[in-house]
């Protein structure tokens, strides 16, 4: 039997402002919220704290941690480029990660991490093997998407007029019907939703895939059930990539597919038209807003406002560690909210504190098919809860509580976070991983360093620069 | 004698990438930087830490660390009226939020605050004397710029086509000799460049000021060779009326008045033609960018790349807690700095981390006529420096230094910082200030709350949404 919990006196939300409610956690539920209840198992004294359902880190790539801070000011295709050529890592760098993502993520209130996990080739099952021991370890609730496509990198840059005789593409190590095998296999392996692990079919994006392989994601995801998530639009050169490739757009194309739907993420999304949006819309489509992400790259401010008016579901993420440069989920949380009100001069339509913390939790679960399990603060929920700590010095002087929480900078913020019931940060600390011997492995793994040559960023510039009318 | 200090071994970026340094610190002045220097005064292990110039949180209004979090989204215009009936406060308020604005400045890699100061009407004296008081406590450097204007709030709204008989404005409680009399009164009992306090002359903006005030400004601020710092162009409303009272640009008006100048620092800048920004760099002006604060009111996105372009020194502000929410400096240059990759496809006008260091540091001190004394690493230069610790889990793995301090989330980063050579803050904690007392006062002159009704902003809104174009 599963520990049980009795948090008294915690602040909620409720619709005229806060109530001070004690909320029961048992078998991994929220099993009672009420004035003066029983105190069962064991008691978190809730005074001075705020009580929200849990985040969704919605979008990552958790390896990339091993490249943040290092990738100078540089377009997603060229940025693609330095990240390709940093040196290998083993699949114990992705253990080590994949840890440091839930954690950052955990103390910035996320209790699911949506892993877009770049395997090691030729070591696909490894490297998710790795990542699913770091996540059952800290204890974070999980979907793994192995990032999986069949054609090279250089495939990702529009022709536009220049000649590309020397820069034609190499083929990719993995074809279609291999790749396939990789994503059935990890399902076989590893999707195990009663513990909390689950294995997306997670393309890196229709730029670097052909329509087979598409194909077969698709069908592998209804016949398993599983989640599709990829990236989509994200930057200016897929646009025009998907017109020379297509000659329609990508949200069509990836329709006709059947790739849309309401078990399908997909991340970014910041150049679509009116009528893909009406797509995503009808076909109960998630969009995952990657704002630090979106703004390092300079890939473009995603029409948000626009998705929340067509009522497309939205939720957050914070992209790689290696164009963000980081894991707090507050930070995306925050910028993915204000950053729009630069894009609408009719105020009325920006995104409240509120309206952010649902995107967040309710949002983030209805991306995951799973809106009616989590998300919310209601009796018989899963318990995917975070308790903040209203005395840190930067939630004070008290004001609004939800306010402080996503237009501040929160700092030392989280006090206590359950997953499916069980309690992984006490006091602002990780309680299933010991810190200090992280960090020093990633201190023992790493040096500090400036940013080396690129020889797939030299061979892929001119074809970027003539192709985006740079040159 | 001032303490004596020598760091052993940081890290400082030099032009190859990195390099191990002793720095001495003596007299509040950098004595001397290079290797295996001798150990006077006190010792201080630079291991694992990286070096650099304190930077500038270059605008905020302390007090507004009141409402932070609690008014909700809404354009310039309409929030300065939820601003405005926000509940009475007392010096001692004022006191406090100086302390906490200060605090959270240093503990974000600042060592200056610019202090845009709202005194309290008919008590403007004691609010500047609380502020100055905060600020000698902890040993931040100060600039204090006490708000001052003589035209009522109603005056920044634009006329447009509204029928304003029934918002016709009240006189302001202050007329322009009242307002200079203040401003001269704080530079004769605080201005004391050699404590770290400087008073500068900062009426409100133009919006808000008459032509015989705005000229009295600048008499008196050269007069007494103190910096002059205002608000220029924040929100599209301003362009507007600058249109409707002067018939120019607010900056070709400010010019004429003499405002603008290489003591002259401007706070946003967002709506500024061409023209306006060969003036800026034909005179020396200083803008300071408030990203946040920016997105957080909708007021646009400053045109940072042309600045950068034109030769217009350029810095970053926290602006006041109530449009941010947080003085958190390493957000604002964060996000100040990748915002604009998303306003050019030309990725070699991106600011780089290093770029971005040097505008938070040596920009700012240039933007306060000081550029010869601070923001850099140089043996004389005076020793307000802050040394970030690289062991943080946000800091890891090791990578770029200062691509993961710029583009990351450095939490608990700040180790140390000196101001005039003095220690303000030691192993992540205040020196000078009890923190937990302040976050009791904090806690106990506040509630949890949400926003009420604003009858300010009520009064305004008709015209303002006529002017704007929204009804």
């Amino acid at each position: 039997m599963k520990d049980s919990y009795t948090l008294t006196q915690v602040l909620i939300p409720v619709d005229s402002g806060y109530a001070y409610r004690d909320v029961q956690i048992a078998e991994g539920t929220i099993a009672a919220i009420g004035e003066n209840l029983p105190q069962t198992g064991q008691v978190v004294d809730g005074r001075n704290t705020l009580l929200l359902p849990g985040f969704v880190n919605a979008h990552t790539h958790s390896s990339e941690m091993w490249q943040r801070g290092l990738i100078p000011p540089l377009p997603l295709e060229l940025w693609l480029a330095d990240l390709f050529d940093f040196g290998e890592i083993d699949p114990e760098h992705i253990y080590l990660s994949a840890l440091g993502t839930a954690i950052e993520t955990l103390l910035s209130g996320g209790t699911t991490v949506v892993d877009h996990l770049v395997p090691i080739p030729g070591r696909e099952m490894e490297s998710i093997e790795a990542a699913v021991r770091a996540y059952r370890k800290v204890g974070i609730r999980a979907f793994i998407g192995p990032l999986l496509q069949d054609e090279p990198i250089g495939a990702s840059v529009p022709k536009g007029n220049f000649d590309n005789s020397d820069t034609a593409h190499a083929s990719h190590h993995l074809a279609a019907p291999e790749a396939l095998e990789i994503a059935e296999a990890a399902i076989n392996a590893y999707h195990c939703p009663a513990d909390g692990i689950e294995i997306m079919v997670a393309p890196t994006g229709a730029q670097l895939c052909s329509d087979p392989f598409l194909e077969g994601c698709v069908e592998l995801s209804d016949r398993h059930q599983v989640c599709r998530h990829t990236h989509l639009l994200e930057s200016k050169a897929q646009k025009i990539l998907a017109q020379e490739k297509y000659g329609e757009s990508m949200v069509a194309h990836l329709h006709q597919l059947g790739f849309l739907g309401d078990r399908t993420s997909f991340a970014h999304c910041i150049w679509l038209e009116d009528d893909d949006i009406a797509l995503m819309a009808q076909t109960g489509s998630t969009v995952v807003h990657n704002p630090l992400s979106n703004l390092r790259l300079g890939s473009g401010i995603a029409p948000l406002l626009k998705y929340r008016q067509a009522g497309v579901n939205v939720t957050f993420g914070c992209d790689g560690a290696a164009s963000n440069d980081s894991q707090d989920l507050l930070e995306a949380i925050k910028i993915g909210t204000l950053l729009h009100n630069t894009t609408d001069f009719e105020y009325h339509h920006w995104i409240t504190p509120r309206e952010s913390v649902q995107m967040a939790s309710l949002g983030g679960a209805k991306g995951l098919g799973q809106g009616d399990r989590r998300g919310s603060l209601q009796v018989g929920q899963e318990a995917d809860l975070v308790m903040y700590d209203l005395t840190s010095l930067s939630m004070l002087p008290r004001t609004d509580p939800v306010g402080l929480l996503v237009m501040g900078r929160p700092a030392h913020a989280v006090h206590s976070a359950w997953v499916r019931g069980r309690r992984v940060i006490k006091n602002g600390s990780v309680t299933t991983v010991d810190v200090e011997t992280l960090k020093s492995e990633l201190f023992a793994r790493s040096n500090w360093q400036v940013q080396g040559h690129s020889p797939t960023r030299k061979r892929l510039e001119p074809q970027y620069r003539v192709a985006m009318g740079l040159d």
